[in-house]
């Protein structure tokens, strides 16, 4: 149990970011992939911060994964000048696309269809700008891209090729895996992930076509994966920071989680054993991801203002600005015994959703003293 | 059916502010308290932006409801100088208000206990600065406050006097006014809500305490309210924009959500029946308030880029930057045929939620055109 005790002289709720326990899951990923063979090309969507994204990156360039056109233009900014951008690419965003590749920024798209790929051809002809794109697969039925096997992947590969569009290569990304408990089912995603875009690159190259890059890409499947033979690059995110899903999936412990929300008790309902804080909704996020798990962590586990868990103990119920701090058995008499001012951390369920509410990290060194402030660059 | 129409030269996701919708509602909610004859004091943690606000003031200077110190120092920047802070204080966060009242910004403060009083006491002595608090009343258990007649009222009032905090009255907010289906039950708590708190204020007067102001507050209540006879003034703030929840307990009609999220088509599973738009959760926000709603609106609405509701369309599933439209009735035949390209309107399941995601709004008159950005600030 905590005492009294604030560390931070930080007006709560606020972002703190452990760099020990990042870097630390940094080591673990980079490690993994060494034993495998395979490149890095990391997702900077979790983190949206060059300064988190420069201890993910082989060199000061790149190469890295973007989810938005506005990350693409905040890394280039700060010198990154390999990206993938991993979202089937709408026709209205071309423009802007032919302005960062116009300035040196090697952006490779991603479609999954003749219609999309007509849009970037035509876009290039009246442009005079040329693109790379991949082909996505659809490894496990969760979003967009070819099935595997789809009659569809050669003819839009030759249909690339004949309008040219630099083809390179297939991507995937098994989202199925945040639904996979336990070391075995992961590692059976990660084989059906890296056979879905192997497969995929043994047929257009039989077919004559150039299919250099084999692109695979999830938390779990990337430290699970026992082979990844015909891959040739990772995309992963989330592992930089885990968070509470990842932790009930088994691919961390709660004691890797780097990202937290420090918060302050402003109230207590003490017959209904409840704990008022300022962390709701707005500071942790609406997201609820494990819910559908065996340890439903309601909002957020509770940790002191140190980071050591109160076991059973979560953020209950939230309101956009109040969080309710509970004993997961609903049990009134496992109140928490705070002193209204008392700072405690929350763990986040998600940390891309958590991460998303706030415009910058509070950056801990192993002491946890606060180094650094860091600025995320969210939004579109 | 919408036609493969683009009315926007936006890049997608974007936030749109259907202004004449916005003027609509804010007049609905103004003729309503004028009707009652209650002050109106905004609460602007929906919106978090001075355009917006200055529709929603009686002057210029006020008076606002904040959820954060942010929105305080950025509204008194803008000249907002009456404000109530509507989350018990932080004892971290008094130095701040220190700062905010010394710069002559009127900040009034609540509390529900002689633990947070005392806090405030203390600091009020050791810096000289005067505070005011209202004190907070619980008038349905969902969150922070005295229960109606808690033994702990008049002690409390007591205290704050005899401590010199201005005692400015009391509030509470109804916010369980959000699961009541049909205009009877918010009725009711409405006239719950409005007891508790004048019940509470003729305590403290009768013990001969002052309590000038009286305040409720939620958009349910305030628009379904018959009587608010005792009360001073009205804080509600989701009313500007409204949203599905609202739309979904008979609040509003979905033809009055002033917020939306434009967005693209960027792929298709047909067999699936599912179009894929670039507005997956980071664009929509994890808010899943319609959930436990008689009709579940998935992760939002969909319209055409007109504004015009495709009756049954949801985004059904949602990753970080893909959502996924689907018919409610899951049907695949219903699909959607949108080509690669097409615009989409989204409407939010809760207003505050998806604002958060976005750091402007793209302002459309009532022809639909754009007329304005305006930022939005977010954050602690």
């Amino acid at each position: 149990m905590p005492g009294n005790t604030s560390p931070y002289a930080l007006e709560t709720p606020a972002l703190l970011l452990d760099t020990a326990r990042m870097e630390r899951n940094i080591a673990r990923m980079k490690t993994q992939l060494s034993r495998l063979g395979v490149a890095f090309r990391p997702h900077v969507k979790t983190n949206k911060c060059i300064e988190v994204a420069r201890r993910l990156m082989g060199t000061p360039e790149g190469p890295i994964t973007v989810s938005t056109l506005h990350e693409a233009e905040y890394f280039a900014a700060n010198g990154v000048h390999d990206m993938l951008y991993a979202v089937a690419i709408a026709p209205g965003k071309l423009a802007h696309v032919a302005a960062l590749l116009a300035r040196g920024v090697r952006i490779t798209l991603i479609l999954d269809s003749i219609e999309a790929a007509q849009h970037l051809a035509d876009f290039a002809r009246s442009s005079g700008q040329s693109f790379a794109a991949m082909i996505e697969i659809d490894c496990d039925g969760h979003r967009s891209g070819l099935a595997t096997g789809a009659a569809e992947l050669l003819p839009l590969g030759r249909f690339m090729h004949a309008q040219g569009i630099t083809l390179a290569g297939v991507m995937t990304h098994a989202g199925s895996s945040y639904n996979c408990v336990g070391t075995e089912a992961i590692r059976a995603m990660a084989e059906q992930e890296r056979l879905a875009v192997v497969t995929a690159a043994g047929a257009l190259r039989a077919a004559g076509l150039p299919c250099p890059a084999v692109s695979v890409g999830s938390t779990p499947t990337a430290l699970f994966a026992q082979s990844l033979e015909g891959v040739t690059e990772v995309r992963a995110g989330v592992f930089v920071f885990f968070d509470l899903v990842m932790a009930g999936l088994g691919v961390c412990g709660t004691d890797d989680i780097a990202l937290s929300v420090l918060t302050t008790v402003i109230g207590h309902q003490r017959e209904k054993g409840w704990t008022i804080v300022d962390a709701g909704w707005m500071a942790m996020s609406r997201d609820r991801g494990t819910a559908a798990q065996v340890l439903d962590q309601g909002y957020g586990l509770v940790c002191d203002a140190q980071g050591r868990v109160l076991d059973g103990y979560i953020v209950a119920q939230a309101n956009q600005e109040h969080g309710i701090i509970a004993h997961r058995s609903g049990d009134p008499a496992k109140a928490l015994a705070l002193a209204v001012g008392t700072q405690l951390r929350i763990l986040p369920n998600h940390a891309c959703a958590t991460g998303a509410q706030y415009p910058r990290y509070t950056v801990l060194n192993a002491s946890g003293d606060v180094t650094a402030t860091w600025t995320r660059n969210n939004g579109w």
